[in-house]
């Protein structure tokens, strides 16, 4: 790998452009796209940051904190022919390879992806973090997510009109983000069908900016089937819930369901997901665990109605409950958020300001619960 | 965040430069400016390389050794708005993100910064390792430096002609480089007041490469508190200086205050920094430690006396002294440099060579001494 | 560091391309150069990936994955002169610096580098891993690699017709891959002289892709040696071989030498390595181990024998013998394997098929062996 001046000929080929994934060059046979983007995400939080998980989280409390959440460089285009795209994106803080794909897109009806990425199983999970309508992820998130994946997916888009589905079918390690090898010869599979009944998709993306004059509606079913050490999974990799141990390769076989729905309207945005979580312990004669989960989640723009309402804020607000284990009494998480959101420049540089009520009831202990107050700045250069 | 080829407008809507930040990408209505540049830093040294901080240091020596000291990746520019500045700094042969911060520089008398970057607390640690006069910092900066902080700050420059002040004021979480929460309730709090009191402000930079016609020169006081367990800063973070240990959240309170000044005319340039630390440890009655450095140093392109003399050669010298506990008697530390810098390209592309002296006398052990001889390779591409 | 809005001409002096190198940024004067490449390379192997090493490797078996092999950003050019040539290279999975050097190549027969690089000991590990004509290295590679290491080299082209001669020494820390000192003052050092006796060099890239109608050929002769706690490297940087420790700094003192041939011809190529390896243990009174190894490969683009053959498709073959310890009888490790390239587009994007026969002979347990079958993506972008 010597690096060697070509004679490059004078005269270049290429478009330079800031467009809206950043920075892009472009050949002028479009046989090839360049962009690059990095994204910060600067966030105070007070009494503390992290959702509590257990009754002694609330009970500590956290520590008012100022700190660069997120610090992202993106890479994607597509190289040799148009529909042959690529994408990969570094965390700068942890210094973590998040994103690492390659997609054939040459068929809206087939296509097909291999690497590393977040799997579609939940709409609340694939949006990007910088494209969110509340400031983060539903208090559910954590338990329910398969966060990224490494494996290789058939995905695309069929039929019209009111018959108008996507689809996702995706054989993956089921070990997480950045581990080079599966734990055993057990692969997660993963398939979800949504129905795009208005005769189109809804993009992966949080508020309606666009503020879609007709209607755009999914409503989606997705499923996964796992064996591994993990029963949950997170940007580090693969995790444990409480009471679980990623200790024995294979451990758990770990079943998922999820149904979902979203629905942009005239500045209007909802959306919704049900999910249950059954985990086998295979060392204790496949014991079972059952978890629920469901959030429902609804933003405006209120010029919409208030002409002298500010054209550049949203209000958006999301009721979450968490039932850990559904075979016991009083076994219940709850958030309660209202976000507000000021857009400088779309998603690509925004404020937002949330406020959570967050509380726990369990049958060992009293129930507690607590305010919170964020504030953040997401911004795409 | 899935990556769609926009339709791209054939034509450029960017002008691409080399320029004095490397690789630069700017929009003709200049909203957008993206600038790259790589800068490599190599080092001979013998017998050692890192300055000695205790007897058993000299005792031992070093091992004579040539390395990658810095390889730095480092992006900035400004987004939507000329005024609306970005800069981060990633450092490859450690994998740590250093700077990460946006700026947003709207009036010269008002600043607002948000992100991680070196407190401006001393000149010699807030000039780039890149643009340093010397080989590297002085033996006073591992014990004084503030280093990287997170945090936001307000700046500017006020006044005029004698009476032209620049300032800095900043809440920081006072954990050091890469902590994404603060350990307790308490932040640190940091001021600079610099009197620029020939009219201009003197840039953080070493040597005076623009030969300055008519003399430019500050004297600045800074002053900072911070509660947390550490007692010093550096690229790992928070650490601990000898005798100190980073134990117990909040466990000590650290005050300190600088008296700097800077002068460059002709092609002279001097500074110097006058330290004080006071490190109170909260666990034992608020027992005191206080410690106390300096340094002055100054450098002179002979060119400018002397004909013959090479146009790129620069001549600097420093002296340091460093009490690491000024209540006993026979505890200094001291280093004498002289170093040569040959610049190819300015700060670009250098060459410095430097030999300096270090003593370490300590009541308990005889007084050690020895020189090193360092020669280091500076590019920036 | 700060960054300030520079003036900036609004024309543009740079051109930019996407070429060999991918995207190509030159000033029209040509004293910048700078290149941009990611490369990503996803593999799937069964019944594991990583070479058998031991007798238990072969009786546990592996774990049928899918995973990202590689995920490389690359970057390179040349800076204020076309002479002056920079290059670094990421791996974004594992985050480490691999490659970091400059270059000054102004004459043909005299160059010099700096930095952290591939030593050029052997020709099948200074291929880069895109421009392999197998999937990976030999078994071999493992044990007589020196891989990355930091130092400084000369290197250079000399005589001409028969007498056409590459040279390469060099003086290293002999630590390894990412080590920024040496363990003791003891360096590495390394040279090779190889005979162009074809009167021009063969590049360092598997396969006759370009169709030489010219034979091209090479043999060489390597050596080096080195004092370090290490007894062989990888991209992890210094390690132990089997039945070695990197307990003491200095404690071994490894010598090694290799013999090479290459030979490129109308689609044609096959190349050689002939190793010998001495390791004294200095704790044990220089007590020896030699080990000795070789491997034969060839590939051919049927297509120049068969019109009806895929111009696209080149088979290839290798037999690989290791023994790692000459003065035991019945110690030896083999590798056969054959290898399919699919060339989309040479080897920026191309899909390899392998298939391997590994066994492992040794005097204390029985004979194992087994197949492995592999398949690979690599593309650049």
């Amino acid at each position: 790998d010597t690096i060697k001046t070509d004679t490059l000929v004078d005269a270049s080929n290429m478009s330079v452009r800031y467009g809206s994934k950043g920075i892009e060059l472009q050949t002028k046979d479009n046989k090839f796209l360049f962009q690059l983007q990095s994204r910060f995400q600067f966030r105070f939080a007070t009494p503390g940051d992290a959702d509590p998980v257990t009754y002694d989280d609330y009970l500590q409390g956290g520590h008012t904190g100022f700190k660069i959440n997120r610090a992202r460089l993106k890479v994607g285009g597509h190289a040799f022919e148009p529909w042959l795209k690529y994408y990969w994106e570094y965390e700068l803080s942890q210094s973590n390879l998040l994103d690492f794909r390659i997609m054939i897109e040459r068929y809206k009806w087939l296509n097909f992806k291999a690497g590393q990425w977040k799997a579609e199983f939940t709409r609340e999970r694939f949006i990007s973090s910088g494209e969110q309508q509340m400031m983060d992820r539903s208090l559910i998130n954590r338990s329910f997510t398969l966060d990224r994946q490494q494996g290789v997916e058939l995905y695309g888009e069929l039929g019209k009109g009111i018959a108008d589905f996507s689809y996702w079918a995706a054989a993956m390690t089921g070990t997480g983000r950045g581990n080079t090898k599966n734990d055993d010869n057990h692969l997660m599979y993963f398939g979800r069908l949504q129905w795009n009944f208005m005769g189109e998709p809804l993009e992966f993306e949080g508020g309606d900016l666009e503020h879609h004059e007709k209607p755009v509606a999914i409503v989606a079913a997705s499923a996964v089937t796992n064996q591994s050490p993990y029963t949950r999974f997170s940007q580090a990799g693969g995790g444990s819930l409480e009471g679980f141990n990623a200790d024995t390769a294979g451990r758990y076989r770990v079943n998922q369901w999820n149904l979902e729905s979203a629905l942009m309207y005239k500045g209007f945005s909802g959306q919704s997901e049900w999910h249950h979580k059954y985990i086998f312990d295979t060392l204790h004669g496949n014991a079972l665990t059952e978890m629920e989960g469901y959030y429902a989640q609804a933003g405006y723009f209120f010029h919409g109605l208030i002409e002298s309402f500010p054209r550049q804020l949203e209000i958006a607000a999301r009721e979450t409950v968490y039932r850990p284990n559904v075979d016991l009494r009083n076994n219940l998480q709850r958030e309660t958020s209202l976000a507000c959101n000021w857009f400088f420049k779309g998603h690509k540089n925004k404020l937002t300001a949330e406020v959570n009520y967050l509380s726990l009831q369990d049958p060992t202990v009293p129930m507690v619960g607590g305010y919170r107050f964020r504030i953040q700045w997401d911004i795409s250069l």
